[in-house]
């Protein structure tokens, strides 16, 4: 799509670290890393977010997450990596292209994930229902 | 898997604020929730993380999360949601039976994402070619 930073990049309009490419994915490593070698993987094809992106382009897409997610333990020699998608600007979305990201983590690195809390009352089984009735 | 938590909750041993079920998949509410409708979904046959599931579930597993995302936004009235997989306790993987977070956001809501830095000297180009070495 005109004027997508990713779609550009994918294009090589715009320069990237290349990880990874197939008729399906292009994975490159994220310019302003959580920790080094996190790397953002996408579909080739412009999907804006989750609800857009067809069956086909999705398996392919968390196919390559898979194997890249493996190559980061591997080739980075850590143990785990967080994988995320922030899908929509209200969960942090920046550029309006679907994107996993695949961050490696390392012992003692200081990085929180989301603080969690507790319901009150009877909300867990509201919210359970109203979930539940939308997908009806 | 026996003492499993996630097991015993897809096996109905222990109870859960289910959200959906399919053959592949269980998706039910985190007790702990980031906001309220936090939702975890899990494979119902148990792999510990993500290098261990195979192609067929995993499928299964990411059009459940993209499904389930949909009746967040739509049930719950957000704009958005955040998804995750923590992968290896080093990630924060608390569970050893790979499940999907889908966080719903809310404006507002004071959730900060992991900060994010920059690259210092040839670091960028040594990390992607030790990432793509591993996927040779």
């Amino acid at each position: 799509m005109e004027n997508c930073i990713f779609c550009k990049i994918i294009n090589k309009e715009l320069p990237s670290y290349e990880v990874y490419s197939n008729d399906y994915v292009y994975a490159f490593l994220d310019i302003n890393p959580v920790n080094y070698g996190h790397t953002l993987v996408v579909p080739k094809k412009h999907y804006e977010n989750l609800e857009e992106i067809d069956e086909r382009n999705l398996k392919e897409l968390i196919i390559a997450v898979k194997k890249i997610g493996k190559a980061i333990k591997d080739g980075l020699n850590v143990n785990g990596y967080n994988i995320g998608i922030n899908n929509g600007s209200v969960a942090g979305q920046i550029v309006p292209h679907l994107h996993f990201h695949i961050i490696p983590r390392l012992e003692d690195d200081g990085i929180k994930l989301m603080p969690q809390r507790k319901y009150i009352e009877d909300k867990a089984s509201k919210y359970a229902e109203k979930i539940r009735r939308a997908l009806e």
